[in-house]
C-alpha cells in the first residue's frame, strides 16, 4: 500500500507522501511517489500516487513524455489545474484499459490506482483534486481541504481533529507528519522515507520540498512529543465513571 | 459496518461495541452486537459480532436455542473456551453455507461475518478468541492482548499507543471509548449507543455491562477531555524545522 495526503488551504498546498511499495509482505521496496513538473513563475504542479506501481509509473511518465511535445495539450501548456486533471484522468484510463485488456483469461490482476494532483497556474488560484481510477476526479474546497489516498484509515481522525482551512502550512504539514506516524505503527504496507512539500500560493515555486528519513531529527523529535502527549492525555482522563445497567 | 473491540488483561476482558447496522446510507438501524451468556459461578461468555445482520442475528439464535438442549455439547456445557469458540466456527460456516447456497445465480450478497468470543469458564483463566467468516479462529496472547471487527482501522492507533497487557480493567475501557470516539468521528457507519462491559477475572458474573448513549455524561466528558488535549499536544508541537531537498 501507500499512503498519500494533501491539503489545500488559505495560504496553499500541502503535500506528504510515504515511499513503500508492496507486492506481498516479501517483496517491500521503495518508490518516490510524490512528483512535481515546475515551471518556476508559471507553473507548479505536484502529483502523489497510490494504486498498481506500474500503472502509477507508467502514467507519470506518458506525463512528461508528453508534456515535451508543445503541439498537444500537455501538464506544461494547459490553462488551468482542471484540464492538467481532465489530462491525468485520460492518461489513467488509457493505462489501465492497455494493460487489463492484455490480462490472461482468469487472472484477476489490480491495475488501479489514485492520483492526487494539486499546485497552480498562473492566473488561478492554488487548486487540489482527486483523481480516481476511472479517471474522473473532484476537487477540494474550503469545507473539506484535505485528500488521502492509499491506506487512509488510521490516520484520518487526527486530521479531522486538528485541521482547518486557515491552519498555517508549517503546522499542516506537522499535522501530515503525524498522520503519517499514526499509519506507520499500525501498518506495515506504509514506510520511511517521507516525501513532502509545501506550497506556498503565488510563489509558483517548488523550492520547498523535503525527503524525511528515520534519522530526521525534526520527525523524531514531534513522534516523540506526540506519543508523550498522547498518553500523557490518556493518563489523565476522568476515571471511568458509569453506572451498570440496570 | 460496525466497531467492536475486545481486551483480554491480566485482570479480566473488557469489551465495548457500537450499534449501527446499515444496508446503505437510507437503511440505517440500532442492533445491540453484544451479547451475554451467564451461568453465576460457573461460565460467562460474551460474543461481540460484525457482518452480515441476517447471518450473526441467525448465528447468536441457533447458538442460544442449542444452548437450552443438554444432551448435546452447546456454549452452556462445553467445558473450554476453546470448544466454545468452536462451536461457533461451525455454526458460522452451517449459517454462511446455507444461505449462500440458497443466492440467486449471479447474485453478490456478502453473507460473512466477524465473532469475537471472550469470557471464563470455570477452572480456566479468562480467554478471548476472534473466529473468521471460514469457522476458524485465533487466540489473543500476553503480545496481542486486543482484537477487533468490523470498521477497526480508525481506533486501532489509539489502542497501539495506550494499551499493555497490565492496562487495569477500567482505563482499558477508557481506551476503547476513545478508540470508538476516533471511529464514529471519521466514519458514518459507526454509531451510537455503544454497548460495553467489564468482565473480573474469576467473578463469573456479567453484572458491569453498560449501554452508553449520547447523553452519557462520563462519556461526553472523556470524548471533550480528549479532544482538547490532543489539540494541545497538537499546538505544543515543535514548530517545523525541516532543511529543504537540495
Amino acid at each position: 500500500m501507500t499512503y498519500c495526503v494533501a491539503m489545500r488551504l488559505a495560504d496553499g498546498v500541502v503535500f506528504a507522501s510515504d515511499s513503500r511499495t508492496n507486492a506481498g509482505v516479501d517483496h517491500i521496496s521503495t518508490f518516490r511517489k510524490l512528483h512535481v513538473l515546475n515551471q518556476p513563475g508559471e507553473r507548479t504542479l505536484v502529483l502523489q500516487s497510490a494504486g498498481n506501481l506500474a500503472t502509477t509509473q507508467s502514467i507519470i511518465n506518458l506525463l512528461r513524455n508528453r508534456a515535451r511535445e508543445a503541439e498537444k495539450p500537455n501538464l506544461m501548456n494547459v490553462p488551468s489545474l482542471f484540464e492538467a486533471a481532465n489530462l491525468i484522468g485520460e492518461t489513467v484510463r488509457e493505462v489501465i484499459f492497455r494493460d487489463s485488456q492484455a490480462q490472461q483469461a482468469g487472472s484477476s490482476t489490480d491495475f488501479s490506482c489514485s492520483i492526487l494532483l494539486g499546485g497552480q497556474i498562473a492566473g488561478e488560484e492554488p487548486r487540489l483534486f482527486h483523481i480516481y481510477p476511472e479517471g474522473n476526479f473532484i476537487e477540494a474546497t474550503r469545507d473539506t481541504p484535505y485528500f488521502q489516498i492509499g491506506e487512509s484509515k488510521y490516520g484520518k481522525p487526527i486530521i479531522d481533529r486538528v485541521l482547518t482551512y486557515d491552519t498555517p502550512l508549517e503546522q499542516a504539514l506537522s499535522c501530515a507528519l503525524i498522520s503519517i506516524d499514526s499509519t506507520l505503527r499500525s501498518n506495515l504496507s506504509v514506510g520511511l522515507p517521507l516525501d513532502a512539500m509545501i506550497y506556498r500560493k503565488d510563489s509558483l515555486a517548488a523550492d520547498e520540498q523535503y525527503r524525511i528519513t528515520e534519522q530526521n531529527p525534526y520527525f523524531a523529535q514531534i513522534r516523540k512529543a506526540w506519543a508523550e502527549g498522547l498518553l500523557n492525555t490518556f493518563l489523565q482522563l476522568p476515571p471511568l465513571d458509569l453506572t451498570p445497567n440496570p
